[in-house]
């Protein structure tokens, strides 16, 4: 058993899906564990786990609860004769989107010493902008589907419908159109430019199947999950696609030959190593005629994907104890010492 | 005139040029100046203006003066009622290497609301991993000189010599050598993979040409430098790079046709545009045979390439008044509500 600080919440366009998948946590990890609230404000709250309830967040009411402030080794309470450190072992970053997966989190983990399971700056910054995303795949010998990118003040011209818009740093399908012809275009371009100053247009494949495989690395070794075909609709619209997370129970296997399972875990493996090490993600892949492409690399996945694996606890716990160490930096002074004494002073 | 908060230092390979950069800026800006040091052990200082030398941090005085920490908003010093806000009108990220090119200060900044000059977390990432700088540069339409990328336990066969081998992750030419033969190798790649599990090895053209080119964007418009052709021996080391960064005097501009200087530029637009808006970058190019290769972007370069502008200090507040504006993200609630409403709670 260990001590696991949850972090949640904060000012991501999913700050609430992210109070849901952090609640659906009590229920598959029999730790202790502290749950370090994060509000639209950036300020940090510590919600007692036998009170924790998705009302809270809404009514205002977590703001009764004990305000943290985050320093050098963790999350501190003020307390009348000096600050008093709130204890755990490792943080789970369970913050979907905004601060959570554009590395701003991990940054501060980082910074202040504090170990954690979730993606590291670099990991957040090629999964969460879809265009570095294809960039790093093509790099990692992953294919992706076909893409043109746009800015803000490019002539667009598309001439093959239908097609996907996308914004290209939002997750969660915010902003997200499919266009079936020229006359939808101009309106789902302006939706999605709302959102974003920059997009990506795709061709959009039908009879395409989808497949989820998430993962993780604890002591060089893989840890895969099942592989999940989720259901498919035409399009899952924000509401559907965030079913996932409150999810704790078990799905279904993808029935799947052994050389597809394969292949898919070939393609994770590329994606994972070395830039995705310290977390669980899960990677959704695209197949058409046999061929495997990764569509997103989710560095958080709603309820932490645990409803894909056998032991997910188990798994948690293997990754905390195999975190990504730093560079141990020497500052000597040195240089500026030559410096000095070039100068005779 | 502004007050500006200059941000240097930190855990970082270059803690010690970052602090010799920044007391150089005392020399070319006019405005009230507020340093704020991070010391090895990234607690946060704040060092008289009148009193800074780099001396101070060797021996440690520094720690006689105010200790900060950083909240919502700023940098604050505990008072005995409340804390006590250091005021400055935005921060100028003068944190080479580690820390400030990395993405945790832009993510610190972010987080605590604090407007500031640097690179923001992606324009890091692409910026300070050398393989992700390729794949950014190559998504942009600019050319790159052809490498291969190892990591740590890959089979590495090289036969063209003399190559280069870099570290992914460092800059400062720290773990990069030219190795000139086979016998030579097998050395540098142990140097180069004891600080980085990832390396990249590019061929070494003689005869290449050099050329700095440094810029911002401010109000849409871009503002260039000079271009300098930086004094070539055959292979900078690290103490002779870094004269750069005490340095203030003007250099003198490469001799170059007009049409090379547009094509330099066009490149380092093609680079800025839209990653690295907020900061004042400088991209060091190759030209082989009249064509131009990015050889690397230093998103916080020494002493801030002041001595390349005709107008340094006037391009940093023009910058100032133009810092990127954050998406506004209302949090409704309306999601958790829905779901405690088909509770019926």
């Amino acid at each position: 058993m260990s001590k696991i600080g949850i972090v949640f919440g904060a000012k991501s366009f999913e700050h609430e899906i992210s109070i849901v998948s952090s609640i659906a946590l009590k229920k598959v990890l029999n730790d202790e564990l502290i749950y370090i609230f994060i509000d639209k404000n950036r300020e940090f709250y510590h919600i007692p786990t036998n009170k924790i309830n998705s009302k809270l967040f809404s009514s205002g009411e977590y703001k009764k609860f004990d305000k943290l402030h985050i320093n050098n080794g963790g999350f501190y309470k003020t307390a009348l004769f000096g600050d008093k450190k709130i204890e755990f072992d490792f943080a789970l970053n369970v913050t979907h989107g905004g601060d959570g997966e554009d590395g701003v989190l991990a940054s501060m983990f980082e910074f202040f010493g504090i170990p954690f399971i979730g993606p590291r700056v670099e990991a957040c910054v090629v999964s969460c902008n879809k265009h570095f995303t294809k960039n790093y795949a093509l790099s990692c010998g992953v294919k992706t589907l076909p893409s043109l990118h746009f800015t803000k003040n490019d002539k667009i011209e598309i001439d093959e419908f239908p097609c996907i818009v996308k914004p290209v740093r939002l997750g969660s399908s915010i902003g997200v159109a499919i266009v079936k012809s020229k006359e939808e275009l101009s309106y789902a371009l302006d939706i999605a430019f709302e959102f974003d100053n920059e997009i990506i247009v795709e061709s959009f494949i039908n009879n395409v199947k989808e497949y989820n495989l998430a993962g993780t690395k604890a002591n060089g070794e893989f840890i895969f999950s099942i592989v999940e075909e989720p259901k498919k609709e035409e399009f899952l619209d924000f509401d559907k696609k965030y079913l996932d997370f409150t999810r704790t129970e078990r799905v279904n296997e993808a029935e799947l030959s052994d050389v597809l399972v394969l292949k898919l875990q070939d393609n994770f493996t590329k994606i994972y190593n070395h830039t995705f090490e310290g977390s669980l993600i899960r990677c959704d892949f695209f197949v058409v005629d046999g061929e495997v492409y990764l569509n997103e690399i989710n560095p958080i996945p709603g309820s932490m994907a645990n409803y894909l694996f056998d032991d997910w606890a188990g798994t948690i716990h293997k990754l905390s104890r195999s975190l990504p160490k730093k560079q141990i930096i020497n500052i000597t002074y040195d240089y500026v010492n030559k410096i000095q004494a070039a100068k005779g002073k």
